[in-house]
Protein backbone atom coordinates (compact mmCIF):
# COMPACT_ATOMS: atom_id res chain seq x y z
CA UNK A 1 0.00 0.00 0.00
CA UNK A 2 1.44 3.09 -1.21
CA UNK A 3 0.75 6.82 0.63
CA UNK A 4 -2.13 8.79 -0.63
CA UNK A 5 -0.79 12.03 -2.74
CA UNK A 6 -2.40 15.51 -2.07
CA UNK A 7 -1.79 18.53 -3.88
CA UNK A 8 -2.73 20.81 -1.77
CA UNK A 9 -3.91 24.62 -3.12
CA UNK A 10 -6.46 27.28 -2.44
CA UNK A 11 -9.78 26.83 -1.99
CA UNK A 12 -10.78 30.07 -4.15
CA UNK A 13 -8.36 32.83 -6.10
CA UNK A 14 -10.40 35.44 -8.57
CA UNK A 15 -10.26 34.70 -12.51
CA UNK A 16 -6.75 36.66 -13.03
CA UNK A 17 -4.33 34.04 -11.45
CA UNK A 18 -6.54 31.01 -12.33
CA UNK A 19 -4.94 29.06 -14.81
CA UNK A 20 -1.43 30.59 -12.97
CA UNK A 21 -1.58 29.23 -9.44
CA UNK A 22 1.59 27.36 -8.58
CA UNK A 23 -0.09 23.83 -7.87
CA UNK A 24 -0.97 23.72 -11.83
CA UNK A 25 3.10 22.94 -11.69
CA UNK A 26 1.92 19.96 -9.44
CA UNK A 27 -0.60 18.52 -11.29
CA UNK A 28 1.08 18.91 -14.48
CA UNK A 29 4.00 16.85 -13.00
CA UNK A 30 1.65 14.20 -11.84
CA UNK A 31 -0.92 13.64 -15.06
CA UNK A 32 2.74 13.12 -17.21
CA UNK A 33 3.83 10.88 -14.82
CA UNK A 34 0.50 8.64 -14.56
CA UNK A 35 0.56 9.62 -10.43
CA UNK A 36 -2.74 9.29 -8.73
CA UNK A 37 -3.41 12.21 -6.40
CA UNK A 38 -6.19 14.00 -4.72
CA UNK A 39 -6.50 18.06 -4.16
CA UNK A 40 -7.04 19.43 -1.14
CA UNK A 41 -7.87 22.97 -0.17
CA UNK A 42 -7.04 25.99 2.34
CA UNK A 43 -8.79 28.87 2.44
CA UNK A 44 -7.11 31.52 0.52
CA UNK A 45 -8.75 34.93 3.16
CA UNK A 46 -6.15 35.38 5.62
CA UNK A 47 -3.72 33.22 3.94
CA UNK A 48 -0.60 34.84 5.01
CA UNK A 49 -1.64 33.54 8.45
CA UNK A 50 -3.72 30.73 8.39
CA UNK A 51 -1.85 28.07 6.97
CA UNK A 52 1.72 29.12 8.24
CA UNK A 53 1.24 26.16 10.34
CA UNK A 54 1.92 23.68 6.97
CA UNK A 55 3.52 26.34 4.37
CA UNK A 56 5.82 28.95 6.72
CA UNK A 57 4.98 31.88 3.78
CA UNK A 58 1.20 30.91 3.65
CA UNK A 59 1.87 30.38 0.05
CA UNK A 60 0.27 27.43 -1.69
CA UNK A 61 0.84 24.81 -2.75
CA UNK A 62 2.10 22.17 -0.83
CA UNK A 63 2.01 18.80 -1.04
CA UNK A 64 1.33 15.86 1.53
CA UNK A 65 2.18 11.99 1.30
CA UNK A 66 1.11 9.80 4.36
CA UNK A 67 3.05 12.04 6.93
CA UNK A 68 5.16 14.09 4.72
CA UNK A 69 4.06 17.34 4.15
CA UNK A 70 6.61 19.24 1.27
CA UNK A 71 5.90 23.31 0.39
CA UNK A 72 7.54 24.78 -2.17
CA UNK A 73 6.61 24.03 -5.71
CA UNK A 74 9.84 23.48 -6.66
CA UNK A 75 10.70 20.97 -3.93
CA UNK A 76 7.28 19.22 -4.44
CA UNK A 77 8.06 18.45 -8.32
CA UNK A 78 12.17 17.49 -7.45
CA UNK A 79 9.94 15.13 -4.73
CA UNK A 80 7.28 13.81 -7.83
CA UNK A 81 10.60 12.91 -10.04
CA UNK A 82 11.64 10.75 -7.62
CA UNK A 83 8.71 8.93 -7.88
CA UNK A 84 8.74 8.25 -11.39
CA UNK A 85 11.69 8.10 -14.44
CA UNK A 86 9.01 9.98 -16.61
CA UNK A 87 10.12 13.17 -15.04
CA UNK A 88 13.65 12.32 -13.96
CA UNK A 89 16.07 9.68 -15.95
CA UNK A 90 17.77 7.59 -13.31
CA UNK A 91 21.59 7.80 -14.28
CA UNK A 92 24.01 10.55 -12.88
CA UNK A 93 24.31 12.70 -16.08
CA UNK A 94 20.56 13.07 -16.50
CA UNK A 95 19.40 13.97 -12.95
CA UNK A 96 22.31 16.47 -12.68
CA UNK A 97 21.06 18.18 -15.54
CA UNK A 98 17.44 17.76 -14.75
CA UNK A 99 18.52 19.25 -11.10
CA UNK A 100 20.65 22.13 -12.57
CA UNK A 101 18.18 22.85 -14.91
CA UNK A 102 14.91 22.79 -12.22
CA UNK A 103 16.90 25.29 -10.15
CA UNK A 104 18.39 27.41 -13.18
CA UNK A 105 14.29 27.74 -13.71
CA UNK A 106 13.71 28.83 -9.67
CA UNK A 107 16.87 30.71 -8.94
CA UNK A 108 18.06 32.59 -12.64
CA UNK A 109 15.04 32.96 -14.58
CA UNK A 110 12.04 33.50 -12.17
CA UNK A 111 14.26 35.43 -9.42
CA UNK A 112 14.19 37.78 -12.39
CA UNK A 113 11.04 37.76 -14.16
CA UNK A 114 8.48 37.42 -10.92
CA UNK A 115 10.16 40.50 -9.47
CA UNK A 116 10.12 42.13 -12.63
CA UNK A 117 6.45 41.62 -12.92
CA UNK A 118 5.63 42.41 -9.57
CA UNK A 119 7.15 45.73 -10.08
CA UNK A 120 5.28 46.41 -13.32
CA UNK A 121 1.81 45.71 -11.68
CA UNK A 122 3.09 48.02 -9.00
CA UNK A 123 2.81 50.96 -11.91
CA UNK A 124 6.82 50.33 -11.81
CA UNK A 125 7.53 48.71 -14.99
CA UNK A 126 10.25 51.33 -15.76
CA UNK A 127 12.76 49.60 -13.60
CA UNK A 128 16.52 48.38 -12.71
CA UNK A 129 15.37 44.33 -13.44
CA UNK A 130 14.75 45.26 -16.91
CA UNK A 131 17.95 44.88 -18.75
CA UNK A 132 19.16 42.40 -16.13
CA UNK A 133 15.58 39.98 -17.72
CA UNK A 134 16.15 41.28 -21.05
CA UNK A 135 20.09 39.37 -20.39
CA UNK A 136 18.82 36.23 -18.91
CA UNK A 137 16.18 36.10 -21.28
CA UNK A 138 18.19 35.75 -23.77
CA UNK A 139 20.47 33.67 -22.42
CA UNK A 140 17.53 31.03 -22.07
CA UNK A 141 16.60 31.98 -25.94
CA UNK A 142 20.14 30.47 -27.03
CA UNK A 143 19.75 27.76 -25.58
CA UNK A 144 16.23 26.52 -26.92
CA UNK A 145 17.37 27.66 -29.88
CA UNK A 146 19.95 24.73 -29.60
CA UNK A 147 17.84 21.81 -28.43
CA UNK A 148 14.22 20.40 -27.52
CA UNK A 149 14.91 19.63 -24.43
CA UNK A 150 16.69 21.47 -21.51
CA UNK A 151 17.66 18.43 -20.00
CA UNK A 152 19.11 14.93 -20.76
CA UNK A 153 17.85 14.93 -24.12
CA UNK A 154 14.38 14.35 -23.15
CA UNK A 155 11.42 15.60 -21.32
CA UNK A 156 11.50 16.37 -17.47
CA UNK A 157 10.59 18.28 -14.74
CA UNK A 158 13.43 20.84 -16.00
CA UNK A 159 11.05 21.52 -19.00
CA UNK A 160 6.93 21.54 -17.04
CA UNK A 161 9.02 24.04 -14.89
CA UNK A 162 11.11 26.32 -17.07
CA UNK A 163 7.53 26.26 -19.33
CA UNK A 164 5.45 27.33 -16.68
CA UNK A 165 7.85 30.38 -15.88
CA UNK A 166 8.10 31.31 -19.26
CA UNK A 167 4.52 31.23 -20.21
CA UNK A 168 3.44 34.25 -17.76
CA UNK A 169 1.64 36.67 -20.37
CA UNK A 170 4.05 39.45 -19.48
CA UNK A 171 7.03 37.31 -19.77
CA UNK A 172 6.15 35.94 -22.90
CA UNK A 173 5.25 39.51 -24.79
CA UNK A 174 8.60 41.09 -23.64
CA UNK A 175 10.98 41.29 -26.50
CA UNK A 176 10.87 38.61 -29.36
CA UNK A 177 12.10 35.61 -28.53
CA UNK A 178 10.65 32.47 -31.17
CA UNK A 179 12.72 29.80 -29.79
CA UNK A 180 11.35 30.21 -26.04
CA UNK A 181 7.90 30.92 -27.74
CA UNK A 182 7.93 27.84 -29.17
CA UNK A 183 8.99 26.18 -26.24
CA UNK A 184 6.39 27.05 -24.69
CA UNK A 185 3.87 26.80 -27.07
CA UNK A 186 4.79 22.59 -27.60
CA UNK A 187 4.61 22.19 -23.85
CA UNK A 188 1.30 23.95 -22.88
CA UNK A 189 -0.07 21.49 -26.01
CA UNK A 190 0.57 18.73 -24.15
CA UNK A 191 -2.75 16.80 -23.17
CA UNK A 192 -1.10 16.97 -19.11
CA UNK A 193 -0.66 20.58 -19.32
CA UNK A 194 -4.37 21.04 -20.40
CA UNK A 195 -5.94 18.94 -18.02
CA UNK A 196 -3.76 20.08 -15.19
CA UNK A 197 -4.86 23.54 -16.58
CA UNK A 198 -8.59 23.01 -17.10
CA UNK A 199 -8.80 21.29 -13.65
CA UNK A 200 -7.90 24.09 -11.78
CA UNK A 201 -10.20 26.10 -13.95
CA UNK A 202 -12.90 24.41 -12.71
CA UNK A 203 -11.92 23.39 -8.97
CA UNK A 204 -11.68 27.61 -8.66
CA UNK A 205 -14.75 28.14 -10.61
CA UNK A 206 -16.93 25.46 -8.54
CA UNK A 207 -16.37 27.88 -5.36
CA UNK A 208 -17.57 30.98 -7.32
CA UNK A 209 -20.75 32.19 -5.45
CA UNK A 210 -23.35 31.09 -7.32
CA UNK B 1 38.29 5.18 -7.15
CA UNK B 2 36.15 8.02 -6.99
CA UNK B 3 36.55 10.94 -9.58
CA UNK B 4 37.85 14.14 -8.85
CA UNK B 5 35.36 16.80 -7.04
CA UNK B 6 36.35 20.39 -8.78
CA UNK B 7 34.33 23.86 -7.61
CA UNK B 8 34.69 25.95 -10.53
CA UNK B 9 34.82 30.15 -9.71
CA UNK B 10 36.64 33.16 -11.04
CA UNK B 11 39.76 33.60 -11.72
CA UNK B 12 39.48 37.06 -10.03
CA UNK B 13 37.24 39.32 -8.75
CA UNK B 14 37.12 43.13 -7.39
CA UNK B 15 37.26 43.38 -3.25
CA UNK B 16 33.30 43.88 -3.50
CA UNK B 17 31.94 40.87 -4.09
CA UNK B 18 34.89 38.96 -1.87
CA UNK B 19 33.57 36.71 0.64
CA UNK B 20 30.27 36.48 -1.39
CA UNK B 21 30.80 34.68 -4.60
CA UNK B 22 28.50 31.71 -4.23
CA UNK B 23 31.23 29.40 -4.54
CA UNK B 24 31.56 30.24 -1.32
CA UNK B 25 28.27 27.98 -0.37
CA UNK B 26 29.86 24.47 -2.20
CA UNK B 27 33.46 25.19 -0.48
CA UNK B 28 31.34 25.64 2.62
CA UNK B 29 29.41 22.62 2.26
CA UNK B 30 32.17 20.55 1.09
CA UNK B 31 34.58 21.67 3.96
CA UNK B 32 31.08 20.59 6.25
CA UNK B 33 30.95 17.06 5.35
CA UNK B 34 34.93 16.42 4.32
CA UNK B 35 34.24 15.89 0.72
CA UNK B 36 37.95 16.44 -1.05
CA UNK B 37 37.78 19.00 -3.51
CA UNK B 38 40.04 21.04 -6.15
CA UNK B 39 39.34 24.54 -7.04
CA UNK B 40 39.15 25.36 -10.82
CA UNK B 41 38.65 28.71 -12.30
CA UNK B 42 37.13 30.79 -15.29
CA UNK B 43 37.89 33.99 -16.40
CA UNK B 44 35.92 37.07 -14.96
CA UNK B 45 36.27 38.90 -17.48
CA UNK B 46 33.80 38.96 -20.42
CA UNK B 47 32.28 36.09 -18.12
CA UNK B 48 28.86 36.60 -19.57
CA UNK B 49 30.06 35.06 -23.27
CA UNK B 50 32.87 33.35 -21.76
CA UNK B 51 31.74 30.11 -20.37
CA UNK B 52 28.54 29.96 -22.11
CA UNK B 53 29.38 26.34 -22.80
CA UNK B 54 29.75 25.15 -19.55
CA UNK B 55 27.27 27.62 -17.88
CA UNK B 56 24.43 29.35 -20.27
CA UNK B 57 24.14 32.17 -17.82
CA UNK B 58 27.81 33.15 -17.72
CA UNK B 59 27.52 32.91 -14.17
CA UNK B 60 29.96 30.97 -11.44
CA UNK B 61 29.92 28.37 -9.56
CA UNK B 62 29.81 25.18 -11.56
CA UNK B 63 30.80 21.66 -10.24
CA UNK B 64 32.78 18.88 -11.80
CA UNK B 65 32.87 15.25 -11.23
CA UNK B 66 34.78 13.35 -13.55
CA UNK B 67 32.21 13.68 -16.66
CA UNK B 68 29.29 15.37 -14.90
CA UNK B 69 29.32 19.05 -14.78
CA UNK B 70 26.48 20.69 -12.09
CA UNK B 71 25.83 24.76 -12.36
CA UNK B 72 23.62 26.25 -10.41
CA UNK B 73 24.68 26.61 -6.69
CA UNK B 74 21.18 25.44 -5.55
CA UNK B 75 21.87 22.37 -7.48
CA UNK B 76 25.54 21.55 -6.81
CA UNK B 77 24.66 21.70 -2.54
CA UNK B 78 22.17 19.34 -3.49
CA UNK B 79 24.00 17.14 -5.74
CA UNK B 80 26.55 17.13 -2.40
CA UNK B 81 24.14 16.41 -0.05
CA UNK B 82 23.33 13.24 -1.78
CA UNK B 83 26.85 12.44 -1.64
CA UNK B 84 27.26 12.84 2.76
CA UNK B 85 24.28 12.19 5.09
CA UNK B 86 25.92 15.36 6.74
CA UNK B 87 24.65 17.56 4.09
CA UNK B 88 21.22 15.41 4.21
CA UNK B 89 19.46 13.27 6.45
CA UNK B 90 18.42 9.58 4.49
CA UNK B 91 15.19 9.19 5.65
CA UNK B 92 12.41 10.58 3.87
CA UNK B 93 11.01 12.71 6.21
CA UNK B 94 14.77 14.68 6.75
CA UNK B 95 15.37 14.59 2.85
CA UNK B 96 11.75 16.28 1.90
CA UNK B 97 12.01 18.93 4.70
CA UNK B 98 16.04 19.55 3.90
CA UNK B 99 15.05 20.05 -0.14
CA UNK B 100 11.71 22.47 1.04
CA UNK B 101 13.87 24.26 2.93
CA UNK B 102 16.40 24.43 0.43
CA UNK B 103 14.72 25.38 -2.38
CA UNK B 104 12.83 28.41 0.23
CA UNK B 105 15.68 29.98 0.45
CA UNK B 106 16.77 30.37 -3.09
CA UNK B 107 12.99 30.93 -4.34
CA UNK B 108 11.00 32.30 -1.44
CA UNK B 109 13.64 34.46 0.11
CA UNK B 110 16.74 34.92 -2.17
CA UNK B 111 13.80 35.53 -5.11
CA UNK B 112 12.89 38.96 -2.83
CA UNK B 113 15.82 39.59 -1.47
CA UNK B 114 18.75 40.12 -4.66
CA UNK B 115 16.31 41.69 -6.63
CA UNK B 116 15.65 44.32 -3.92
CA UNK B 117 19.10 44.52 -3.68
CA UNK B 118 20.13 44.75 -7.13
CA UNK B 119 17.18 47.77 -6.98
CA UNK B 120 18.97 49.42 -4.34
CA UNK B 121 22.17 49.20 -6.12
CA UNK B 122 21.29 51.34 -9.15
CA UNK B 123 19.80 53.97 -6.96
CA UNK B 124 16.06 52.75 -6.99
CA UNK B 125 15.67 51.84 -2.95
CA UNK B 126 12.28 53.12 -3.21
CA UNK B 127 10.93 50.13 -4.83
CA UNK B 128 7.23 48.10 -4.25
CA UNK B 129 10.12 44.72 -3.55
CA UNK B 130 10.54 46.46 -0.17
CA UNK B 131 6.78 45.72 1.19
CA UNK B 132 7.00 42.19 0.05
CA UNK B 133 10.91 41.10 1.64
CA UNK B 134 9.44 42.69 4.62
CA UNK B 135 6.85 40.15 5.04
CA UNK B 136 9.43 37.31 3.71
CA UNK B 137 11.89 38.25 6.16
CA UNK B 138 9.34 38.20 9.06
CA UNK B 139 8.02 35.25 7.90
CA UNK B 140 11.66 33.24 8.48
CA UNK B 141 12.24 35.36 11.24
CA UNK B 142 8.68 33.73 13.00
CA UNK B 143 10.54 30.15 12.16
CA UNK B 144 13.71 30.90 13.55
CA UNK B 145 12.67 32.29 16.77
CA UNK B 146 10.95 28.58 17.28
CA UNK B 147 13.72 26.17 16.22
CA UNK B 148 17.99 26.36 15.79
CA UNK B 149 17.71 24.46 12.75
CA UNK B 150 15.11 25.04 9.65
CA UNK B 151 15.19 20.56 8.35
CA UNK B 152 15.08 18.01 10.13
CA UNK B 153 16.46 19.20 13.72
CA UNK B 154 19.27 19.29 12.63
CA UNK B 155 22.22 21.10 10.44
CA UNK B 156 21.37 20.45 6.98
CA UNK B 157 22.76 21.97 3.46
CA UNK B 158 19.52 24.04 3.85
CA UNK B 159 20.77 25.96 6.57
CA UNK B 160 24.10 26.94 4.98
CA UNK B 161 22.05 28.14 1.73
CA UNK B 162 19.87 30.14 4.15
CA UNK B 163 22.37 31.78 5.92
CA UNK B 164 24.04 32.38 3.00
CA UNK B 165 20.65 34.71 1.98
CA UNK B 166 20.68 35.86 4.72
CA UNK B 167 24.02 37.42 6.02
CA UNK B 168 24.52 39.98 2.61
CA UNK B 169 24.89 43.05 5.02
CA UNK B 170 22.50 44.70 3.22
CA UNK B 171 19.30 42.60 4.06
CA UNK B 172 21.47 41.81 7.76
CA UNK B 173 21.29 45.56 7.94
CA UNK B 174 17.25 45.55 7.47
CA UNK B 175 15.24 45.51 10.11
CA UNK B 176 15.73 44.38 13.29
CA UNK B 177 15.45 40.64 13.13
CA UNK B 178 17.09 38.85 16.44
CA UNK B 179 16.43 35.77 15.71
CA UNK B 180 17.37 35.60 11.68
CA UNK B 181 20.80 37.73 13.06
CA UNK B 182 21.44 35.07 15.64
CA UNK B 183 20.76 32.46 13.28
CA UNK B 184 23.47 34.10 10.72
CA UNK B 185 26.06 34.71 13.34
CA UNK B 186 25.98 31.28 14.65
CA UNK B 187 26.07 29.40 11.23
CA UNK B 188 28.78 32.02 10.27
CA UNK B 189 30.96 31.51 12.90
CA UNK B 190 31.21 27.62 12.44
CA UNK B 191 34.95 26.49 11.45
CA UNK B 192 33.94 24.79 7.84
CA UNK B 193 32.48 28.40 6.73
CA UNK B 194 35.68 30.82 8.18
CA UNK B 195 37.69 28.31 6.32
CA UNK B 196 35.34 28.51 3.12
CA UNK B 197 35.52 32.18 3.38
CA UNK B 198 39.26 32.35 3.70
CA UNK B 199 40.25 30.30 1.13
CA UNK B 200 38.00 32.19 -1.29
CA UNK B 201 39.51 35.28 0.16
CA UNK B 202 42.95 34.06 -0.83
CA UNK B 203 41.90 32.08 -3.93
CA UNK B 204 40.99 35.83 -5.44
CA UNK B 205 43.73 37.45 -3.24
CA UNK B 206 46.36 35.53 -4.78
CA UNK B 207 45.22 37.26 -8.83
CA UNK B 208 45.44 40.87 -7.42
CA UNK B 209 48.31 42.56 -9.72
CA UNK B 210 51.35 43.05 -7.68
Amino acid sequence: MTDKLTIWTYDWVPEGPRGFVRDLRLRWAAEEAGLAYEVGTVPFEDRATNHLDRQPFGQAPFLTEGKLTVFESGAGLLHLARKSEMLMPRDAAGEAETLEWTIAALNSIEMVTVPWWFLKMSGQADNALVGWMDQRLSQIEAVLREREWLAAGRLTVADLLMADVLRVPDVRAHGDRPASEGYVKRLTARPAFLKARSDQMAHFAAADPA
